[in-house]
């Protein structure tokens, strides 16, 4: 199993504070040894890390932690691998463009026979089957919209639908974007939050580390976390029904 | 314009004193502080690193610098923005997938009316001519190979027939990889050369760095480096010929 982690914000935030934790995750106070990535989106570009090894040792992960790149969307996963092989190219998130969009994707969890699933437009470069089923939804979205739709309610829509479709085979946790919404869809393991004014202090599980959001923030900031457990200890997380896709937008739930 | 710089090698190898030199450029040496990236491939996988700031001013780029990932295949590039903003979804390499391998793209030059030709498959994400005319070339590509081609020969040759083609638009000197090979093709200014024993010392034309090949490596390793300009001062570079498509595999070039 993986750990995902995943942030929307309406204004440029950096991820240091929960990205600290959650590297304390591969390799450290969790199992994650086998890569970490982390896609920062900033206008419509999109810039993404990894490494196919532990992010609690990595000199890369060190660095980014104190890096402070602010970003309104954030994808990030560390790996324990279960299916394919340690190295560069199995290395979540994954990342294709569509609709001169560049999407990332990063998945926790198996999808037992996704790779007899015929794939048309993207092809895998790795061999893990959450790069397939990263295709293979691009692939129908792509099938119904050839051209950039004009709006994203029907596209929300078909991404429920796809990862209704996705969890029949198995369990599927996923973090999905396109830099304009985060796309969450949980079967067994994702929890989030709303922080936003007023701010107060927030303490990490994983690590000896506290912050006080209030002198970090001005009072018009929001800014949501997921994460598959929740990263703090002194705020109150809401776990993510089964078989529910949340899309947010600003920091802002969609209803 | 720009600066490009690539490398071929038969086995990893690290970038670091190459870089170093070019990144002097990036607003020290040279003028070119509109943004940086690099493009490492490692087995079947590429990371990327951008940034769309001076690369001379920049701390990401000095932590690669004495990060040393070893690759056998490398693709930067150095912008000064001559078409579209400088931000992050303009910042070379470019990246897409095709026939399930990563393909990365830097180009130096402009190419008038690039915007007229039509795409079906690949959208660009930012506005440069750049990108255009890469998602172009892949799109020439798909048309005539819908799954992966069995043999490079007839693809190094659609290459070259594409580059020629979009040569007559302007300046365009390129840079293009998949992984395998790395294709270097030429309208005004690209130089090359490639490193095997006996290994001698080399000296930066940028910066105050020497180092003694001879001490880094071993008697079976060749490595090619093509650069917009010679990056060192003892040594000799081949300028390539106007309208060359060159290709190497591990770092030799192929007849």
């Amino acid at each position: 199993m993986c750990e995902l982690l995943g942030m929307s914000a309406n204004v440029p935030t950096d991820i240091c504070f929960s990205f600290t934790g959650l590297i304390r995750r591969g390799g450290a106070t969790g199992p994650h040894r086998d890569g970490w990535g982390v896609a920062f989106y900033e206008g419509r570009g999109c810039r993404t890390f990894h490494e196919p090894r532990a992010c609690a040792e990595s000199d890369l992960a060190q660095v980014l932690r104190g890096y402070s790149i602010k970003s309104q969307i954030v994808v990030c996963h560390i790996r324990k691998a279960t299916h394919g092989q340690v190295c560069l190219e199995n290395t979540h998130p994954f990342g294709r463009e569509l609709w001169g969009r560049p999407w990332t994707f990063a998945h926790n969890g198996k999808l037992k026979g996704i790779k007899r699933r015929p794939l048309t437009h993207y092809r895998p470069i790795g061999g893990t089957d959450s790069e397939h089923a990263f295709c293979w939804m691009l692939d129908q979205l792509r099938a119904r919209h050839a051209k950039p739709p004009g709006s994203l309610v029907a596209v929300r829509r078909q991404i429920a639908e796809l990862a209704a479709d996705l969890a029949q085979l198995g369990t599927f946790n996923m973090l999905l974007s396109d830099g304009r919404l985060l796309y969450a869809f949980c079967t067994t393991r994702l929890t989030w939050l709303t922080r936003q004014a007023p701010f107060g202090p927030a303490t990490l599980v994983d690590d000896d580390v506290s912050v006080d959001f209030a002198a970090e923030t001005t009072p018009d900031d929001i800014v949501t976390v997921i994460a598959t457990q929740p990263l703090t200890r002194d705020e109150t997380w809401t776990t993510m029904p089964p078989g529910a896709l949340l899309a947010f937008r600003d920091g802002v739930l969609i209803p």
